[in-house]
């Protein structure tokens, strides 16, 4: 069983859009916090790793949102480690209202591992261990 | 052969993130741009659709980030309308440095047609005909 | 002594620019979380409000930008109800690190009481007394 | 008579938030964009001065909002030149609906010169000469 972790966002005035919801694009920042928390929680942060020159960018995401979220909402960003191989990480995201069941929306993203100059490089075994 | 559009876009100083390039959510707004432009270049705004109670909600999206964007490039969004059904219609993007043929990242949105209430609504038959 | 709150929030990868801190701009939608949390310690939310029909568009702002902010960096966002009368209302913004001395920025909203048409409104005399 | 340009935007959807105008964090975004249209204008480039280790962060802003701006519009952001010493530098910026005489806001920004590691700097004599 990876890595999971659940994380709670409230939706801001300034995510909404005229449509009256959460701005779709907006969900890719809260996947972002989701994916924060999950290293802390595992005892590393993303910070650290950025100092010591290890970069995680996203290649690729995909979502789908099946119900919108709305300003004021609270949210449960629930996130999962769901591949791991020497160079690329995957998560998986969940979008609850909080104290509700229905599912807001689900989305994926595939990372990278590189240094610095983004280069290609091995995620840290160490690391690995921790999301595994 | 379905309906097309350039459009471009400079990448904002407020669109980089501390690893010095496009933070990947913002191409989501950029998609968006594509989508409004290729609109207005068929004859109708979006911002009229909706004043006519038609909403086109992103229900699904996907993209991939081949290389990075930089601040002040100047990017070539390029939209095609690649599904359109009674109540549904997917957009492609390609996005590239202008002047240049190398291709930064793809993207695809499906979007549900509702009325203002959020409720399924047929896509009305002109504008069908506008982005077939 | 009028109406004040503290809240916190956590700079997001997404919040920050290629200068390596939270972009400026960002604080503004931290001081709009100030204000969210700030009403609803006094038992009203400003999402209520907005569904019976009054709004509080920012008319003015001012900021001053002390020290950076970082990513990850857990930040305190001290609002206070500085100005009310009829039809106006003001807050006052500070933000520090959370568990440090150090101001990193102070600004400033004015806001307008109007209707959902943007009309002048008077504030309820029951929301005057809360932020009194 | 002080360095000017005139750059227009058009308002995105993202853009936009439930009361149904451009959120006002966005102007600050849109006044970023004013100033490196500027100084791409005189000549230089804020991505070059960046890469030979010369940055601006803002210290201060203001703003006034007067009328909304609606998705889609185009706006004329008009950006001035108001101060200039050796370490400091000052835009004012009027934004305008395009085709119409219309202000819909105000703004100044003030600057800080420092180097990459966000010390005091001197203003480069030929930058000062071409803002001048």
């Amino acid at each position: 069983m990876r890595a999971q972790s659940t994380t709670t966002v409230r939706v801001r005035y300034a995510e909404t859009d005229q449509m009256g919801v959460a701005w779709h694009g907006e969900y890719f920042a809260w996947f972002e916090v989701g994916r924060t928390d999950l290293l802390r929680e595992r005892g590393v942060t993303y910070r650290d790793m950025e100092k010591k020159g290890l970069r995680l960018p996203v290649i690729e995401t995909h979502a789908r949102f099946l119900r919108p979220a709305f300003y004021d909402d609270v949210l449960e960003i629930r996130t999962r480690v769901t591949s791991l191989t020497g160079v690329r990480v995957g998560f998986t995201y969940e979008v609850h209202r909080a104290g509700g069941d229905a599912l807001l929306a689900t989305g994926t993203t595939a990372h990278a591992s590189v240094d610095a100059h983004g280069r290609p490089r091995r995620l840290p075994e160490e690391l690995r261990r921790l999301l595994a």
